[in-house]
Order: structure tokens, then sequence, then C-alpha cells
């Protein structure tokens, strides 16, 4: 018997139900009842009728793809045709010259790691088709020696890996409506994504072009068409910032920044730099278009946010959500997603009868800091009508704000549409899903 | 200032280079030397020519990606034309009805997730184009109450995510020839990936159906047509088995079983059963074609392997290897995979004498058990001749065998051609990369 496995845990499946304790209102169960053997054997727990599946003969019969030799494997291997529905969507489909969101389609995965083929990506004028060995980067500015790398260059310096959450400042901007969209998480919160970035900290090149002491901002800047630029503190490069050349094990995607890309783990997407053919050191902030016209916010106190680049504590149940329904009452696993740009999830609560009580939700490892973690909880639902929420916590005590928190300190948006305003940004509150008694899953604000 | 951000990092760029310490023969530096800030202001450390790329006015051009709009980004996104060699090898490219080996490009890859389109199979008789509506899975045999699941069914389930390898029993098989194979990572250690999958645990399944105290075994079957079919121990089912229905993700990719497939972590690739059908708990194992015929190892000692599960504790450096060439003496990343079936990677061992002297690699965090761990080492190389050699430990204190050690336990395969040898399987001893005086890398056995 290999080490490691303990036989302990087998025994002769006699066990009863248990650990089925309800620890919030409205059915909400102990997360250890989701732990191996703890679900433990429960007859119809999960609300199926066991006994209309019961085999009680050879009951598999051989398809089509049971007889027969099937397709050759491909190169690069692509889903399943039965999988077709699970693709981003596309805001700007006629390849129009302005800002395109495509959106991942969160309702529809599960885990942490979002596939390459489905990360979100905001295209500022289509996805460029960047020849690596004619790509360079340049680290100018405030510094000793200014250098010219080429890909080949970076290739020879160290790496590190970092599993981490890029957002859009501007995800979940439909959540500032006064009205609760209907509409699907993707729609809602699909401007995020957590993947493996694999690449060189920028901390290893700033030694290499020797940083002038008066530099305390660089400016990054893309190859694409509207060389968008970014400002952002010198102190992130020392921090955890890299240039990253590998996502989820191979080179970036076209449409997330191919051949590299700055990483500035927490920070809103917009700085994380696609293209990245640019890095100069300044000693104030370029005010550009981005982060002077787009992500500079008024509040309804007067004052405004600017430079406010950190992604705060976040999450949102993905099932159920908008466009599932539920098969009628039994017991369901409530899953989602909780991130926040300043470091580790420390813990979620959810609950089910819209924010009066909560229960502590299971957390998947690894639980790593600044990249999505999955949590999911157990729930018995009585078929009645229920209002579900989730609430994160993370490592230094932030809480998610409750959306009566949120709006009080960030206002509401009145016009429409809301998905294309621009001052719309960071929404991190508490969102609700209500549950009818016919199964139906509606966004609500409660 | 966000929290969490050291501003004790930031200093005034004129450190000293330092941190270079030589911890083995030929040039292996101390791991420190790659932490951020660790590299330190080295002019020409890793060996370019600083001077030449020193920018003295604007050198960026715009190219033709920097004037025009790209292509709009896809529904499901694809790797650049430009990184269109890195791909999966085919062993039977005209699709002839027998095994089909596809490997992964580990050379041409970073980090520890291996993305879904690169993702190794080893495919019976082709890719079948598996309905999900219409497949069911069967648990039956020794239980109190045979039940057949609908897809649908499953879906009603907790889950839980686990990133682990899968590796082939046979990979890695070109090793036991008695010289050593002149070929790529791809080819030689090309049929291991790592994912994070994410599903049902076995054991909630088994405590629906109820386990009759005499079963000991579980006989996994697929629904492609070979209906290819492993025994597997009972108690692996209540360890950390669990049916996947997910794939860094998203659906399982086709050829790695869509819609669902066993996982059994550690364990060797063929018991994963993809396309999974039928559980059916025995008391004995099925002696399947696999178990009796290809995976039963006869031993020089007379002996034979039976049942010889578990990927042992095994490394191997991907880069500098064989395809690649260094350009001149200098600071070096050597860089490599650690895995071991039982658990955690401890620490890796990494030699550039050919075993004589050995550093201590850098492990990429998070270190999981039964999952890749990435290995860096630093490496100044004098320009002269090197062997290169990685040895893993696993948290247990098991060691990568040397080859000597493996080939007098295990034996080498005297025929050709070794890559398509039935009874090489489980090799896992310490490989060696040369480095010659004009930087080529060649395999050789020392």
């Amino acid at each position: 018997m290999p080490r490691g496995m303990d036989m302990s845990k087998l025994d002769d499946g006699t066990r009863e139900m248990r650990d089925l304790e309800v620890v919030a209102a409205n059915g909400l169960l102990h997360r250890r009842a989701l732990l191996i053997r703890g679900l433990a054997f429960a007859g119809a727990a999960v609300g199926l009728d066991l006994a209309s599946r019961r085999a009680t003969a050879e009951p598999l019969v051989d398809a089509q793809w049971s007889l027969a030799n099937g397709d050759p494997p491909p190169p690069y291997q692509l889903p399943s045709k039965f999988a077709a529905n699970i693709v981003r969507t596309n805001a700007n489909p006629d390849n129009l010259p302005k800002v395109t969101q495509t959106r991942t389609p969160l309702h529809l995965l599960d885990g942490q790691i979002t596939p390459n083929g489905l990360h979100f990506a905001i295209i500022h004028a289509g996805v460029p088709a960047i020849d690596p060995a004619a790509h360079k980067l340049l680290i100018h500015g405030l510094v000793k020696r200014p250098l010219l790398f080429t890909f080949d260059d970076l290739l020879r310096y160290p790496r590190v890996s970092r599993i981490t959450f890029i957002e859009c400042g501007g995800n979940s901007a439909p959540l500032f409506s006064p009205t609760p969209m209907q509409a699907t998480i993707q729609a809602l919160h699909g401007l995020v994504s957590c993947a493996e970035w694999t690449g060189i900290p920028l901390s290893i090149l700033l030694d290499e072009v020797g940083v002038d002491p008066r530099a305390k901002w660089f400016v990054a800047e893309g190859a694409d068409a509207p060389h968008l630029n970014r400002s952002v503190p010198l102190a992130k490069a020392f921090d955890d910032a890299l240039i990253a050349i590998y996502q989820n094990g191979e080179p970036l995607m076209p449409g997330n920044g191919f051949p590299m890309r700055l990483v500035v783990p927490g920070y809103e997407g917009n700085m994380n730099i696609k293209f990245l053919r640019r890095i100069e050191l300044t000693e104030e902030p370029a005010m550009s278009y981005y982060e002077s016209q787009v992500y500079t916010t008024p509040l309804p106190n007067g004052n405004v946010y600017r430079f406010f680049f950190v992604s705060e504590v976040k999450s949102f149940i993905t099932w159920p959500s908008y466009g599932f329904s539920l098969k009628g009452p039994g017991l369901y696993e409530i899953s989602g997603l909780a991130y926040s740009g300043e470091g580790r999830i420390s813990r979620v609560m959810v609950s089910a009868d819209g924010g009066k009580t909560w229960g502590q939700a299971a957390l998947q490892e690894p639980v790593l800091s600044k990249a999505f973690t999955r949590f999911r909880m157990p729930w018995k639902w009585n078929g009645g009508p229920a209002v579900l929420q989730s609430r994160a916590y993370d490592q230094f005590g932030s809480a998610q704000p409750t959306r009566a928190q949120f709006v009080a300190a960030r206002g509401e948006y009145a016009s429409t549409p809301v998905i294309t305003a621009f001052q719309n940004h960071h929404f991190n509150a508490v969102m609700s899903w209500a549950v009818t008694a016919s199964g139906e899953v509606t966004h609500v604000y409660a």
C-alpha cells in the first residue's frame, strides 16, 4: 500500500447521514458536510430520486462513440463541440475601431484557474499580431543607463511564477445601476480571470538599468496601435511586478499581451500593460488618458478617487446564479469566487436569508495571495424563497462592503446604459441572488 | 500606499553585485541569487553585452502592428501564429487503429500548469465525440444499490479541485535504452502534464451506492471503443480519487476524457480512466489487459512488478536541454520540473559536474502534493564543459535514484526501437545533459 494512504478512511460503507448541522437560517449547513465522507450515505440527500436511478440489469448501451474509432488528436486540442456554448462574449462583434470587451463565462467554469482560451480581454484596437523577433522592450527615463532588450535578451533573466487574478477596473459596472440588471455572471462580473503568469521580476531589469533616486513612478506603454500607457508607483516594481511571457505554462495569448505584458498583481487590469514595449521611470505620473480621465472617479462626498489601483476584497456566487434553475428541494452546493488585490482570502461567509444570518463556506486549497479562491457551501433547500449572498474577508481583516455601505460611499449610476459608463469602477459590494419557490434565480438588491 | 507593500524593498538602485555565492562546482550559485533584488545590479552578469543594448535616443519604431487595428478577439482564443511550433507531437499521424501518443512540449513551456491545448494524451481508438446528455455513469458490483447517474445527476454533488500531474506509466521509456537517445524533453518525457482537475470525490458517490464490506477493488471502464478498464484499490477511492469534469476551469478536453474521467492522483496515467462510464466494485482485481500484460513488469532479479501504480519521485531539467544552445559564458537559469506521486517535493538538488557536487535549487510556490513543482537554479557558466543533473526528494525522504541504482534494480532495454517497448515503465532516475564548450546540449549517461 503506498505511503500516505490512510486506511482508516475505508470503512464498511454503512455510516449514517451526519455532519449536516445547520449553521445559518434557510438551510445552510456546516461546511464539513462537503468533506470527503462528510456528506455520508444519505439516500436522496441531494434530491435525486435514487430509486429511479437503480440499475438492476446491465444498463449501459454502446453509443456510436463506443463502437468506432474517433478523430485523431490535434496538435493543439480544443473543447468538445458539446461545450460550444462556453465561450467569451464580445461587445464589439463587428470589430469597429473602439474598445472591445470579451467576458469570461465564469458561470460555466469551476475551480481556480481560468483556461487560456477563455481569459477575458479588453482590446483597444483589435488583437495585434506581434512578431517577438521584432519586438523590443525599452527601459529608460530616470535611469543610469537606458537599455533596449530584445525578446531573446529577456529570456536570459531569472523567472518567477505567480497564480494571480487580473480584473478590469470596470468589472461589475452594471451593479452601479439603481435597479438590478437581470444578466448572467458573465455579463455582470466576466471581466476578471485568474491564471498562472510566469516571467521576469521587473526589479531585476531595473537593477540592470540602475534606478535614479529621483524616480518615484514608472510609465508602462504597449506596442499596439493605441500605445496605451499607465503610471505605476515604482514601489510596485520592487514588490511583485513582473514582465510575464507565459500564461498557464504557454506563451501569452495574443489578446492577453503576446509576446509580453506587465503584471501588477492586485492592481486594476488596465495597468497590466499588454504588448509591453516601454517602461519609463519618472518623478511624476504621466497623467495619461486612462489615469486622469477614465480611472479618476468622482465620489458622492465631493472628493475624487485618483490613483486608486487595488481591487479590494470581493466575492460573488457563480452557482446558482441568473440563468440556472433549481430542480426541486434537496441538497445543493453553492459555489463562488472570492479574491482580494491586497492578499489572501481569510474567510467567506454565505447567507441564504438576505444577510440576516451567515455560515462559513469551505475554501478550496491552495488559498493564494491575490488569486481566485473558490468557496463552496452546502445548502439544503426547502423549496421556499431564499436570498443568497456571499461576503469575503481578506487576511488584513478587510470585509467586502454591503451594497448599502458601498452605495453610500461610491454612489449609483442614474443613466443608461450603465455598462458603458466610464466612472463606475471598482465595484466590490455584496451581491444577492433570489431563489423563487419555482427554483428560478434572479438578481436582487437586498 | 496599499497595505502589504514593503517600502524597505525600494532603495537607491546602487546596490552592489552580491549573493552570487558559489554552492557547488562548475558555477552553481546559491538560489537566493534568483530572489527579487538578489541578482542585483551586475552589468553584464547574464552575459549580455549591455553596452550594445544602450539606448541613447528614442529607439522604438512603430511596426505594422503599432499602426493599424488588429483582428477581433475570438470567442475562444488561440496561441499566436508566432508560437505555432509549440504543439503536441503525434506518434500516429495517419490515425491508424492503434494507440496514439501525443506529447506535451515541456521544453517550450514554463511554470506549473500545463495549458489545456497542450496536455498530453494517450488515445487508444481516436478521440470520441461523446454527447454528455447521452452519457451515463454506472456504479455497481459489490454495492448495496447499483446506480446509474446521468451527467446532470453528477452536477448535483459537491466538488473539489486538485492541481495534480498525470503521467503515463510509459513516460521516459527512451531512458531505458543502453545508449542515450538524442531527443527533446518532449520526446523523452512529454507524457506527463499538470492541470487543475475539478470534480466529485468518488467517495461521495460510493456512499450513495453503499459499499459491500467484501469489496476491495473497483474496476473503472471507459466509454470509447476499446472500453479500456483498470482495477484500483478501493482505498484510493476513499483517499483522493475524483470524477473530474473540469480541467483548468473548463470542461475536460475531448482527448483528456470529456465529459468525465477518473483522476487517481499520483497513479500511472492509464488508471485515470477517460470517458468514464463504469465503476464496478469487486473482491479481486479484473486482471485486465493493461494490468496483467502491459503494466506487469519483469525485473532483473526475477521478480515482477505487478500493481505498482505510483509515479515515484522524479525530476528533469527542461532548460537547458537537447535542442537548445548556450550563447556564451555568463549567468543562466537552469529550470526544470519535479514531482512525486507520493506527496510534496521537499527539495531538488542540481549538479553541474555530473553528480560530484550539488547545490539546492529554488522551488516555486505553491509546492503542492502530487503536482508539478518548478525548480530554478542560478548558474554562472564559465564556457567549459559541464554535465547538468537534477535530483528530487519528496516529503517522505524518498530520493530520485541515480541511473546506476535504477538500472541495477530495473534493467535496461536491449532492443530497438525502445520507444515502443511495453515493459519499460515508471522510469524515474536522474538524467544528465552535457554542455559542450560551444554551448551545445546533448543527452548523456553520467
